[in-house]
């Protein structure tokens, strides 16, 4: 092994945009456009009935989804606008969550902090364990069900078509709403796009969230959410006595760049510079932990694997770190008790900002470093 | 009277700046300069470890307070502040919240939506009632009060330094937090600055929740907590599973206007400009509404009345509007089952934005809507 000290720590620990994702210098120029413009409305409180977020911003995400834009609603970003979903849809009498295990770790804060009893559902290589899923319905319906159905954080998975169906079809009989977290659809470098949930149920029943965090800049805390026109203003109505409303100022960037075609040009950059980076990621996988492999993500940010190993994941980590490589804990995506298969570790590894080289060096060294532990 | 039809509608409802109150071309130049210095952090989220805030606004803050950086957490707004504070320091064996009736109809909102019990203190004409306060702390200490001491929203009082001073006592004796908000604290007109809360308490057991909101930007949507250190961590964990953090840009542009002393001459002008309106708004105020006059206020947006009336507050807000008056219902203000004095209802009247014979046209009108439904 190289020595830890030669090099910099290999980040596999935060699932952010590399710099060169970012299209600043759009970003410049629209906002300074946008500044001089209308230099008046950017630097003050939204106009009184704006609470659903920037008209502008809407009608051009309303295009983008090709939605009513009634069904719009405008948060600072999609973490705030799934927190507000949690405060809107859970109470004292209706607290049963169900989700992918694993999951979004931010989400299961959320839903902890606003006293949901969370179900975690297997994730398999094609999605959550449907089978299991009606099984559990047949006793208790929850109020939602949350997932990311496209190259998921924290696994890469991509849920099939057949399951996305069944699980529609499932929330109907049922009549529970589905959470569908969207934020990495548009990044897909491999076979078309699956219909959404929220294309499949044709409106009812799905609420998605999104956010021009991975497609354009997280900087702006623009996030969304789409469902009905009631939901839109309940959630308008619960921002306003939460933190008022976004910056008005990111909200008409935003749109300027919707508008300006800054969003598409730039999905198609992300698809150039990204995919190879996926490639490469499941090739190293492959090749240094083999058949630990989770599944092979068609897009997004994430591979993951379940590790073969021993010991416990503190010990495993330290062993890491001591090696000069920042991992996050898998543990962390499962909602209790849910874990990952016996005997392995869930391991999240984002190839998104690293070069393909350092990404491979660490997960080479990874693997060493849990042969190693468990001899 | 004038018809309603000649002239556009007079808007007492909503506390926001005059447009002349916000320095639009200082903030623009700093928006530029911050894009052009730092274009590759502006729009991408914010370093790890940086949930407690921009580090340069923390430290301007920290200097504009004499407090050190570490007491200082920055929010998407003050809103946003109290609101993670309410989450923070409410749990189910921690509900009781005591407030000024009336108080800032939001932080209801917000007290309510965390499952708070709350009781309303009268609010005199020198802040709250201190003897009732003191009676009620033997039975029941709250968790927090909850207070805006300077030219509060809605009444526009000022508690005494007296009061000050007896609450910051009880506080210790009883072992309760006071969340001092003081959005307005920088806008006095006439008379010397009283000491805070948190200066009288020396940082003990006060918590102070501050905005840029009224002396610099209300678009920028920064707010900031001013605690012990401790506090400061747990807002800016529970602010990173909420929201993940306020826009950098946003923060980066207050950090520049702070340090190059716009907020300073911003203050300035707001005093020279508002002053005024202020002056004439106390002399409109007793011209047409006599004794019903709260408190002339020292400085702020507010002032505020019992106006005498048989007529319900729907009828009185109904006959208002069909005279073209725009008012916010006074009840909002009060914390169930607390009222305003029996046989009055209360008016909140924004001077801030008006041009001072709108305000005093506006107020006569009211006056008279008032006499003639009492007839």
């Amino acid at each position: 092994m190289r020595a830890a000290t030669d090099r910099p720590v290999i980040n596999f620990n935060r699932g952010i945009p590399p710099r060169e994702a970012i299209p600043t210098k759009d970003l410049a120029t629209q906002t300074a456009a946008i500044i001089d413009e209308r230099p008046d409305v950017m630097f003050q409180y939204p106009p009184m009935g704006q609470y659903l977020g920037d008209p502008e911003l809407r009608l051009q995400l309303a295009a983008l989804h090709s939605v009513d834009p009634e069904r719009i609603f405008v948060g600072t970003g999609s973490l705030q606008v799934l927190d507000l979903l949690a405060g809107h849809l859970l109470g004292d009498r209706n607290r049963d969550v169900y989700v992918e295990a694993p999951t979004y770790d931010r989400a299961l804060q959320i839903f902890d902090r606003h006293g949901a009893r969370v179900l975690g559902l297997p994730l398999e290589d094609d999605g959550l364990d449907i089978e299991l899923l009606h099984q559990h319905l047949r006793t208790l319906v929850p109020v939602f069900l949350y997932t990311i159905p496209d190259f998921q954080n924290p696994s890469g998975v991509t849920m099939s078509e057949a399951k996305r169906r069944a699980l529609v079809g499932l929330s109907e009989t049922y009549g529970f709403t589905i959470l569908e977290d969207a934020p990495y659809r548009q990044l897909r470098y491999h076979g078309a796009a699956l219909p959404s949930l929220a294309q499949m149920a044709g409106g009812a029943r799905v609420v998605t969230i999104d956010s021009l965090s991975k497609v354009l800049s997280p900087g702006l805390r623009v996030g969304y959410a789409i469902s009905d026109a009631d939901t839109s203003l309940a959630l308008a109505s619960l921002a306003e006595c939460t933190y008022l409303s976004p910056v008005p100022l990111c909200q008409a960037v935003a749109a300027r760049c919707l508008a300006a075609g800054v969003v598409a040009s730039n999905i198609g950059w992300l698809r150039q510079i990204l995919g190879p980076r996926r490639d490469e990621a499941v090739v190293a996988v492959r090749s240094f932990l083999g058949d630990a492999l989770f599944a092979a993500p068609d897009g997004g940010y994430f591979i993951s694997a379940h590790l073969r190993t021993d010991v416990d994941e503190a010990t495993f980590l330290a062993a890491l770190r001591a090696e000069g490589i920042a991992l996050a804990p898998g543990s962390a995506f499962y909602p209790p008790p849910a874990t990952p298969p016996a005997g392995t570790l869930f391991i999240r590894l984002p190839f998104q900002a690293l070069n393909p080289d350092d990404f491979a060096f660490g997960v080479e060294l990874l693997g060493k470093v849990a042969e190693k532990l468990s001899r």
